[in-house]
Order: C-alpha cells, then sequence, then structure tokens
C-alpha cells in the first residue's frame, strides 16, 4: 500500500498517516492480521518525525483498529463495530459537529446525503 | 438561548460551546446580527475559562460564523455558503476521516445514510 504524505495540507501529517492506515483497511489493501512496518522504518520511508508515526500508531490503537507490537510494529485488528453501544456514540459525538457546521453553512438532508455519498465513493474507490 | 456545559464529556469545552453556538443557530434561536455575550460575561455565567471561551469565539469567527467585537462581546455573521469551493472543501476535509472511520467499523452507505439523518433531526429539534 503506497502512503503519500501532504506537508502542505491543513491536516496534520499524523492525522493523515490515520486516514490512509484507515482508507488502506476500507480498499482491502491492508487486511485483519497484517503487519505495520515499525515506528523508525516507516517515519525514514516517509521523510517525517517517528513522534509523527508514533501519535498516529496510539490513535489507531485508541479507535481499535490496530494492536501496537513494541519494537516491531503494529498490528491491523479491528475489535469493534459500529454496532457496540459505547463506538456508536463515539461516532454520533464526531459527527455531530460536522453535520452542525454544514447545516450552519445551508446544507439541507439532500445535500448531505450527497456529500457522504460522494466521500464514501471516493474512499471505496468506486 | 440556554448553553450546557458537560465538564465530564470527552468533548473540550470550547468545542461543546462552539457546537452549541451552531445548533442555536440552525434551531433559530440565534439569528444574523445577533449580539453574543462579551468573554468575560459569558465565562462568569457558565463557570468556564475566559480562554475557554475566546477560544471558541475564535474557531466560530475562522468558521466565517460571527464577527468579534473587541472589548464587547461578538456578532453572528454568516458570512459563508456551503457552495463556495474552498469551504466545500474544508468540509468535506472534515467529513472524510469520520466517514472513513464510519466505514472501517462496518457501516455501510445505508447506515451512515440513517446516522446522518439521526443526527440532523435530533440539532433541527424536530
Amino acid at each position: 500500500m503506497i502512503i503519500k504524505i501532504e506537508p502542505q495540507s491543513n491536516i496534520p501529517i499524523y492525522a493523515q498517516l490515520t486516514n490512509q492506515i484507515m482508507e488502506g483497511i476500507i480498499r482491502g489493501e491492508l487486511k485483519d492480521g497484517d503487519m505495520l512496518p515499525s515506528v523508525r522504518s516507516l517515519a525514514a520511508d516517509l521523510s517525517i518525525n517517528m513522534h509523527t508515526v508514533n501519535k498516529s500508531y496510539h490513535e489507531l490503537e485508541e479507535k481499535g483498529i490496530i494492536k501496537i507490537v513494541p519494537k516491531s510494529g503494529a498490528i491491523i485488528c479491528l475489535q469493534k463495530s459500529w454496532q457496540e453501544k459505547e463506538r456508536y456514540q463515539q461516532l454520533v459525538d464526531q459527527f455531530r459537529p460536522v453535520i452542525v457546521e454544514a447545516l450552519v453553512l445551508g446544507m439541507n438532508k439532500e445535500d448531505l446525503y450527497k456529500l457522504v455519498n460522494d466521500i464514501s465513493s471516493v474512499v471505496e474507490g468506486e
């Protein structure tokens, strides 16, 4: 899987890395049980700071998507489903402010559905 | 409009304030041209730090939703529409990681539509 960091983007580098790993899982390029490189080697490959990779791996671990294996890297390990009550509530808490912002900017429900559809299609590589 | 801060929530207090002001606009409790209280008085009313209110007001100003009036407060002033290219791209950048996370957790498009519909209905007070 190819990870492409855009240093000029407004999105922090650790978040770009987190998102791209999650998108790799959605597209099936990364599968449950797959090993991610060590923090040191991924940082070197992408020419970014080790702390940045570390921050992304810890975020992914918190989200229940990977397990960090000390000194060797991390393993993709999907431990949660959106149907679990606590995880669903976290999703609601993340979606609510962005939906609110879209509504303030004048979007209606149909516009929101279209936005969600367009983004999921891009992510899923349709 | 009643603002209710939950100190125990995982959502930072400044973000709770930002979200509730945006939700007040959506429900029509705050209108274009309405004045928000001064940082000092809102902080006192809510028993929170002045820096927290300040951070929220600056975030709302950056989003093009209010204008800060030095020493007196802020005024609701909706300056942007989602149809502006740059603002639309910002929305896409905010929606993409949360949609990606929902997809990783096993949601499909129909689940996403339902989530979006449920949240907008709650926000709009339907």
